[in-house]
């Protein structure tokens, strides 16, 4: 079987393809030598024209340096080269977004944010991926300061994004409120902090949110004047724990309405669970193997059990976020992804699942709901421009439209391509 | 005119596409998470397996600075990209290889450098285009060193293939031989100085070779001892010009067999061709206007007259060698693109124009050729393997069913998309 699963990968899963009419090889006068001149004259006077003459618009760098892939640690650039091209494979069916995945031969920061910037005339954005922390915190700040295309971090904001619209429609069903819930923030590295981040801006009060994190070695609540931390994550901290909680995991899921943890498998303990509030949220989404079993948290008395896994009801998975995401950025050339666009990638996750009806079992929409990513991607687009960060000015409708062609073209290819 | 075909650009010429078949949405748990960490664990523990498990094998990066696109010069990054895109097109059509444009935000030799070396893990090779001289001598000399796939700048070893194919087969047809012949070279650029390293390699004698070039806005016969050269240029000029013959372009052409000029439109007069020695073969590359147009070469006596246009006999094109040439090199993993590797490439090419019939005007085959590209890369593929250069060993049948395999589905796969 595991050989089966390797063979499949033999040879690749993305390819360059014409975009273009080739009907004989006198075409290649007009897209190549010398018809293309006319192309490169017309951005060399108007630089802005290289989104309209070129497939610029729709293209996105995948950047890793192998340092942290999928659970498998730092694996190498040449190793994690199989998951940029499955991110890639995703970009396109999903969003109709071309993605190149560029896997690199150098871990330093400074070196990746060069590549960043020196690469930038030919894309669109640069979706950062499987990046170690806490060099990814600096990399995601520095870059995006440099670029004027959106830097994002998949495994930070992405990963926020989908929590953000899972926990909202969590919260529901439970019959709880953001701004009055308290969160016990288990793992405080890329995911987690981002995660805490985005649900602060989004509402979550920051006294109500207790975050635990390794210290020395062990989980402990982690306090303001925590040493040792990456600036960015420190003044996360502000103003956290407003109950002053001391302890580690299981003292800050005491009373909490929900757990959001990415940390090690079978870290959390039903009885801990049972100490939480009445109608507790427990999303363990350490993978494969998660903090605690859905079925062991249900058993503890959680209402709701999200995870990683598609094996399970809910499945909190990235994929519902970056290919709308940078479609919607994309489609509007927005300068920057910002935490106001994410949050309206979440609400409209969280709205799509809603329309269908949610409850315990059903918190998100699947991967193959035909909805879900023209819908988010308008919403990013137009938040964009409500924000002034858009490079192109739509309507409503124009925006959805374009999405649409996109989006539909691609689904469209795919089910015509020759295999 | 002008407008349309800036039109047909629009949008953009190539696309990236998936490779596997996606019949649910549940297949991109076998592509992507958690399926894909079966080929990461694979190429970890063998770091080869990168050319199996993913489409590396068959992947090239086109990098430019844009500092020398076409005719137009340094036009910027963005305004080179539509070349690069067309680039790929033609590498995706004619060689079955995945090609990606990437037009860097910075000049710096050491920058451009380091991006190759950066990206080395997520490609086959690189190709260099559209880089001015004398910084591309120094970064070809320096990426190839420090890389461990070829690094390749088109627009001096691909157009020395090609100019070198030409040349054979015009000697044929004018019952000249390589090895006696006197060659004027005007023009000692890029192109101009990798052509003569390319012929005197194949058998032009150094002595027989008469370079000219600008020397203080002047176009002189170089000597040896050359001043301002790059390294690379001054060891080329060792032993040439055996007559010690003085002057500029007209004395250089005086009594030589063939001109290769790559330098500035209608800088060649007729009364220079007509001092030429007999049946004088007449290479005019500026392009779009030549040094000499092919009519007025013939009229002063020329017994063949070649330049880059397609619309007069015996275009001298590019498109003719690298997309074989890569082929061929990434088919057997060759570290490098040899000189003998470039030979073959050029032999292969005079080959299958001479198995037609060559004629004055016919002296290099048409890009529709259907059986150049797989001749031409199972002919750079066996050289490889034979240098003992290439890092895969195959039969010359294997080989060749491999170059045509790729080729072949490259081809059907134009024909069947959807557009």
């Amino acid at each position: 079987m595991k050989k089966d699963v390797i063979k499949s990968h033999a040879g690749g899963k993305v390819e360059m393809s014409p975009k273009v009419p080739i009907n004989s090889y006198d075409d290649f006068s007009l897209w190549y030598t010398p018809g293309v001149a006319e192309a490169c004259k017309a951005i060399e006077k108007k630089k802005e024209r290289v989104y309209e003459l070129t497939n610029r618009w729709n293209s996105v760098a995948i950047m890793s340096d192998g340092t942290r892939v999928l659970g498998l640690g730092d694996i190498g650039a040449e190793a994690g080269l199989p998951v940029m091209e499955g991110k890639a494979l995703l970009f396109k069916c999903l969003g109709g977004v071309d993605a190149i995945p560029i896997c690199l031969g150098t871990k330093r920061a400074e070196d990746i944010i060069s590549v960043c910037k020196w690469l930038e005339p030919s894309f669109g954005g640069i979706n950062l991926e499987d990046i170690e922390s806490p060099k990814c915190f600096y990399i995601l700040e520095a870059a995006s300061k440099k670029l004027e295309i959106p830097v994002f971090h998949d495994d930070q904001q992405g990963t926020a994004v989908v929590v953000l619209a899972a926990l909202k429609n969590a919260l529901k069903v439970a019959g709880k409120k953001l701004d009055e819930m308290v969160v016990a923030q288990i793992g405080f590295g890329a995911a987690g902090s981002a995660c805490a981040k985005l649900y602060m801006k989004a509402g979550v009060k920051n006294k109500n949110v207790r975050v635990v994190d390794l210290v020395n070695g062990k989980p402990m609540i982690l306090t303001e004047d925590q040493k040792g931390l990456f600036p960015y994550r420190s003044s996360l901290l502000k103003g956290t724990n407003g109950d002053n909680v001391k302890g580690g995991t299981a003292e800050a899921l005491e009373g909490a309405d929900a757990v959001i943890a990415f940390t090690a498998p079978k870290s959390i303990k039903k009885e801990w669970v049972k100490r939480m509030a009445g109608d507790p949220i427990v999303f363990a989404m350490a993978n494969p193997v998660p903090e605690i079993m859905p079925d062991e948290a249900k058993e503890s008395g959680a209402r709701i059990a999200a995870t990683g896994r598609s094996d399970f009801p809910n499945q909190v998975n990235n994929s519902l976020g970056f290919p709308a995401i940078f479609r919607g950025a994309l489609d509007v050339r927005a300068r920057t992804i910002s935490e106001e666009m994410c949050i309206a990638a979440a609400d409209a996750i969280a709205g799509v699942a809603e329309e269908k009806g949610i409850s315990e079992e059903y918190i998100v929409p699947r991967m193959d709901d035909p909805v879900l990513y023209k819908k988010e991607a308008t919403a990013v687009g137009a938040k964009a421009m409500e924000q002034g960060i858009a490079k192109v000015s739509l309507s409503k409708k124009e925006l959805a439209e374009r999405v649409e062609f996109t989006i539909d073209r691609a689904q469209l290819k795919l089910l015509s391509d020759y295999r």
